[in-house]
């Protein structure tokens, strides 16, 4: 039933959404496009045509009823219920994801961590005790999982993504410096911040040396 | 005098030298598009044509001769110098930025960190004392900064760009949920795990539910 929406439009709920729940924290009810795209970085027609494709929850003259339009986007976005995440890879930036709450708040859980080192297989995390990786099959079906994150070295990833496509999971968050190619049914988002300072360091090379 | 160059181009150049230094390091001294490309998830006819926009690296039968090439690749990307940065924004995300070691292996080296909660001014950090975010265009000014990383909540966002623009810094890396609008000559890049997972939850719940 859902219309084709743009990653950029996705990306924006996601900024509305936090305004929203931060504006009705301290208790306001109510909120003008034009505050909304104020605090987003966007215009106010923006923020109208981006929340008409979902329906109508403005009121002319009274803004939008955040409570009302909070929970809509968090039903849109699919925020509104447990997602089940295995952290492939148990490293230095596994680690540091593992630990960030940030996740669960937004209802990622992590229920598995897996790393290829034996001397790290059976450690305890939190509630999670890490396996093997080469039970990644195993693991990812008996935990139901829905969400991979590949916190595993580059040369790792092509064999451990086949691995992890076959057994069904379709949502990947990417840490790894490398291009997943990935069936059209899979969704993969990258994040890298050494790679986005390289993008600024080779940007500013460029406009510099002419 | 360099051509216009895609940012997925940029970002294969970065795989490639990571790969490089990796096999470089075990004494490798030659390297084939092929490998190349199965190192970093893509072609050897894509690794050829992205090489080829900057010259002739490889020879017939030989492969990439690979000193050569990362010490290329290492400049084109503008990582054979050190780029000076602030962080902006002390919190608990500017403070794991802080300790992370990957930047400066690369060459992005924070000189500055500017927070506007009082009880942090003057706290050090490393060799970096804490300044007041309200003497943000001296600092940037006196530590010569190239790049600044935004680590704020989104509604601090709009006045800190702006005065960061105003200083004459074209290089910045967001962290901050909000969309960053910036004159022409400014680059931004974007970090954001938790955005990304939700775009993943977007479209993980859109085929679903169909």
């Amino acid at each position: 039933m859902r219309r084709n929406i743009s990653e950029s439009t996705v990306r924006r709920l996601s900024f509305y959404l936090r305004i929203l729940e931060k504006v009705e924290a301290v208790g306001i009810d109510t909120l003008s496009s034009e505050k909304l795209a104020q605090r987003t970085g966007t215009t106010a027609a923006q923020v109208r045509k981006d929340l008409s494709l979902f329906g109508s929850f403005g009121k002319r003259g009274l803004g939008y009823a955040i409570p009302q339009l909070a929970s809509e986007l968090r039903e849109i976005l699919g925020l509104d219920r447990t997602w089940r995440v295995a952290l492939v890879g148990g490293g230095r930036i596994g680690s540091a994801l593992f630990e960030y709450s940030g996740f669960r708040k937004r209802g990622f859980e992590i229920v598995a961590v897996l790393d290829a080192d034996s001397s790290k297989v059976g450690q305890r995390w939190g509630k999670v005790v890490l396996s093997d990786i080469a039970d990644l099959e195993k693991v990812l079906t008996a935990e139901s999982v829905d969400i991979v994150i590949l916190t595993i070295p580059a040369e790792s990833v092509p064999d451990v993504l086949d691995r992890v496509v076959a057994v069904g999971v379709r949502g990947i968050l990417n840490y790894a410096p490398v291009q997943l190619r990935v069936p059209g049914d899979v969704t993969v988002k990258d994040v890298n911040m050494v790679l986005e300072l390289e993008a600024l360091s080779f940007a500013l090379s460029q406009t510099k040396g002419e």
